[in-house]
């Protein structure tokens, strides 16, 4: 259980600080003039592209991939504390250094499940930055937390598959460069309920692809983020090759996705956390309400005390996750992997409006980061399940510990 | 203290149901349409005047104002109730029934304190729902929950006032129909600290006023409410007129203005919640996960009950405080107009929470009003200054009982 | 819905405060001494019955029966306001004024639904005050807020019933002065489930009858109250009109037992947090740390204020629940009743765990009222059924509402 | 940041395992009926004394010493999993091992701070559990958070010292077998403020020491940890040799003692925790309500989740703060010393609480150990200073990092 920075993450950190401090904290505000003058929420700032070729050029590239052959080859709890870095300008940092969700866990996925020639394809592009991708899982209609529930189709039809149904929650697909959409659904509907579905790569521009809209959360279209798209598939036709390992193979898949995406979630919740407590101290030493400073009354310093309690107990769950999944594998992690998703969203919803209440009006508009760090912070209570589905799984397991 | 609906109060309720079920919610979608149609948020929906008519044929209209010659001539107690049931609908119905704030209290305070000459030029198309008004007061550089720090100034200059300062959070003020504005501001920063302040009418096309932008509320533009603008006031010349009573009683109009308008925001808090509680129910019952539906999951059920529990007393609570002030004053009532700013807010915002986490995706998303209406809950743990504050003032008159 | 205090409660509130003021808080300290004087917790202190005679002699005495044949006849709303104040010192003012539960209960059930026989024979005494009662309901082995589950038999023998089961928290039962249980068990298993149970009298003396022991609560014997036993009835003997009503009627009684006993304990919970909240508000004006009162300190404000929002709401809803069962009836207010059973516990609980904080460790110990005070109010959480029941079942109505 | 058991760690805790499954948790009912047999809360119960001859046969015996010339000779890190598991039976396991607080820290001082002399005549036999000891800190009178509040007076008059003063929460004291009580007191006045204090050697059995009755706590004599006795300094005249250091080092000894035992009491209360869920899980599975077991119903499984997720962040937390201390000591650990208590008592009173209305009336009583652990993790709440003294002067510490 040693959860201490090694060399190579104490350096990677650094190298992120000063990254974050010289370019990404003053692109924040330019970024939020180029998204207004463009007056397309979907239009792609400058500044992110320019960022991302400083990112590279400081080898701060695709640090999420544990595959050496593609990406920094860190192991969970090396990439951990980065993860936590980038939380502090979640709305940048993530795509400058090309370790922006769903990207990450997509490129693992190719990098992992994927043929050769679906990562000549796809892979490449993704690793680049050129392109990028979608994760198509929920659906509008049932309740996708149990994921044996999904009803879109894919069905062999000769040397192709044929993709019906609807999603929704699609991230990152209202991007216009998002080329790529990989698509769970059931190919065996009377297989083991385990077995029945598996996952296609879907081109966007495939004949029978609609992008509805872009579903809000709390306001905000999520743009930085590529939204969230709703698509329908009505007999969208791809080539049998397009499937992602083999038929049946999809739930394994999924899950063998969601230990790191989890960690990376929930580290980017902490860096979160860690700017919200930073901008409510900030105010709180310079705002003088009923003739003090917030910093000396008596309700500001608990909130303060409480969130920096709060925040270290989290984090050292998620490093203990992350390192236990790099020593016993996702399976033996399982218990942690789910408490950091229990507890880490509710920590930082709860610093988060901390932060928020201390600044007045200026915390719910968009002078401050805090409102949409509190949209997304609430928002992964329901994403990949809503918490109370994780909690009725995590105490089942305990329960079993005892009978 | 008899809370009973009496007779004039249940035969207006049940107007306003009808008409909310025959008018107002069926609406909300197809006023959902027009925005987004107009591609301009702030663009004025037809539907809104064809609700407005409706609502004025069927005798809904100027409810809240407590004046027989203007208004409905109701107390507190009996508008309490409707003000509950247009929260139902918030974005549409209290519009609709010419009963939303800001232009409720401004109206208020222009047939309480305006000048004859004030009240025909303003008041008058207010009453028919002509134009629509903005109120002023909060400035982004000061703690403008302590009224007394206000920084706007207002100087004599012969027969004219001469207004500097910038203001923020003026609800209403981006929407192109709102014609005047009630600025607060300092006439005479050497008086006492409650009478350095005066009440002006500033018409938004005067020289000198400028609209520089709306505030979003957890990325909303809260248009329907007509948003909430940030305003620079150069040099802003008006006529001494304008003045709303006499120089240094700003103060006092606002504290006057501030009890009807907590009312009603508190029971349009709790006609939201109500919605939630029907909303999540609704889907409790529908929805099903993990081969039951959520109407059978425990934790669900904990959350409608005490859902139930908590708006129960928060509604007493806030009819409490109607009755009080109607019997023995807005001061006799200031700690419970205090204690209804405090628990209203967090209630619904628990409520709501509750709802949204119940629909998953949706919940967070443009496709239920949850999301929108727990911002607007939220905000109100600011709106009118920060609970906190509420909560210290009422501590001090709660310790001063025992000193 | 008047919740207004008509004239005599007034006038019988302005007695009972005097008496408390001039009799019971002086006595609180006398009543401590005797007790650890006497070295036995059961022993009973002289003090007790001189607050008797005196409430008796001020016409403050069984002010809870509303059948005026036998007490005060007031409704629930006159008596509710009452039960409030006596709860401000619930060692002793309830008992003093001979309207501690569950002889309250008792009583009543006795009045209603009692022969002649066993009015003169029980009830008598026990309107006097001379002897107490017990209520033997819950079990060890069952889940007894199930009522249906009770697997104590009655069975009929002749002219006799004889009683066999183990019951336990049959509370005030350790007194030595308590003469007669009432029995609730099973008369006919194969009978529909709410027709199975009967209630009969079981005096103390009867062989077959052992008092095993006193259940502690949080290390309290709750002496003033009587404690709570463990009770064998092994074929115990009693004459077959010793059974309350008819055979079956078990359950509807104790249904109709239920409602005044949780106004009555809800609002004497009222009034514990009201005690709680003087005592903290004397503390913080008093006590000085890190240079200033704790009154002055921001979190402590936040307590008291809190707290106050939270009695006022749950007082309202508890006398909102006695008038609807004035007006119509106990099954009209059954949403209600539960709604007080689940609120108002929750809310003591609070109030008393800031006010024992505030007193550090005065607050946890016998030299305040509070850690005592608090015991009773986190047992109500569970007595009558655990929350959680009452919470699925006010959902389940809630939800039925919508279906 | 290596929390990692070693292999010293994982022998110990292998044996104090089976010591607990073997010895001390079939001692626990035995234990109770000595108690009750003896009739005096303050009796020795033997099968105490045979508890620990048999732990000192396993070399389980004064493990907290990290003086290898005296104990075990363990980090904080390898004690602290060792005190994990003796908080699954706190009233017993502790003084079975010679780990009783507070002892522990009164062995510690004198093992750092004492004179030879002081050594021989008292860490001897505290060494040997011949006798117990207590700390004198806390008064009645002052807010003792504030040490430097402290009023007890310990004047030199010759070659002796005078003591007057009262204390309180002298934990231990109430022991018949306390010979030694450290008595912390002011030796000079006009000192600078954190010099003013010095700790002074005490025998019980000087003349003008009155020991005046023992605090409870919940109704509880917390008898298995010699109770919390209040204690009267009257003209107690010792010899000058009884000063342990310097004078004026009162106030450093006190903050070098607090370190480990806030470890200690955390990592306790961490064990006490799981005591408490493992009794859950247990009742949960076997007893049913409304025809399903607790253990399956969603409310339940909430709190099982909940507190396995909340145990698991405050033992990393505790035990990165046992790390600190090992390798930058405890100035370097204060933010985390602080953080722990803060956040670990108000974990496992949330847990136990949870447990407690599992268990319905057997959780309040002495059926289950549960409302006894849950009064000590209130407590803790408030020893060694309130929570809100502790997060006020975090939060000034993170306050700083951005002034």
């Amino acid at each position: 259980m040693d959860f201490a920075y090694d060399a190579r993450t104490v350096e990677l950190r650094e190298k992120l600080e000063a990254f974050l401090t010289e370019c990404v904290h003053p692109a924040e505000p330019v970024h939020h003039e180029q998204v207004l003058a463009a007056g397309d929420p979907w239009a792609r700032p400058p500044v992110l592209d320019e960022l991302k070729a400083e990112a590279r050029a400081r080898g701060l590239w695709n640090l999420f991939l544990p595959d050496p052959r593609y990406g920094a080859g860190l192991t969970n709890l090396q990439y951990a504390p980065l993860a936590e870095l980038t939380g502090r300008s979640p709305h940048l940092a993530p795509e400058a250094l090309n370790c922006a969700a769903p990207d990450t866990g997509n490129m693992e996925l190719l990098a992992e499940f994927g043929s050769d020639a679906q990562r000549d394809r796809w892979l490449t592009p993704l690793l680049t930055g050129e392109i990028r991708s979608a994760f198509c899982m929920t659906e509008p209609e049932v309740a996708s937390s149990d994921a044996t529930n999904i009803a879109t189709r894919i069905v062999r039809d000769g040397d192709a598959y044929v993709v019906n149904g609807r999603k929704w929650w699609s991230s990152g697909a209202m991007d216009p460069r998002c080329e790529i959409f990989i698509v769970m659904g059931r190919t065996d509907p009377g297989s083991d309920r385990h077995r029945q579905q598996s996952m296609i790569l879907v081109p966007r521009d495939t004949p029978g692809v609609t992008v509805r809209r872009g579903m809000t959360v709390f306001g905000y279209s999520d743009a930085p983020h590529g939204g969230h798209a709703e698509i329908d598939f009505t007999d969208v036709r791809v080539p049998a090759e397009n499937l992602v390992g083999a038929e049946g193979s999809g739930f394994a898949i999924a899950q063998a996705r969601l230990g790191p995406g989890r960690i990376h979630h929930c580290m980017r919740l902490i860096g979160m956390a860690e700017r919200a407590l930073e901008l409510l101290c900030r105010r709180a030493l310079t705002r003088v309400a009923f003739g003090r400073p917030l910093a000396e009354q008596g309700v500001v310093r608990e909130w303060i005390a409480e969130s920096r309690v709060r925040i270290e107990q989290a984090r050292l769950l998620v490093l203990k996750t992350a390192w236990l999944m790099d020593t016993v594998g996702n399976k033996g992690a399982h218990t942690e992997i789910q408490a950091i998703k229990i507890a880490t969203p509710a920590m930082a919803e709860w610093v988060i409006d901390k932060a928020i209440q201390g600044h007045g009006g200026a915390g719910v508009s968009q002078d401050t980061p805090l409102a949409a760090l509190w949209a997304q912070a609430r928002t992964l209570r329901l994403a990949d399940g809503p918490d109370e589905v994780h909690r009725a799984s995590l105490a089942k397991r305990e329960l079993r510990r005892w009978s």
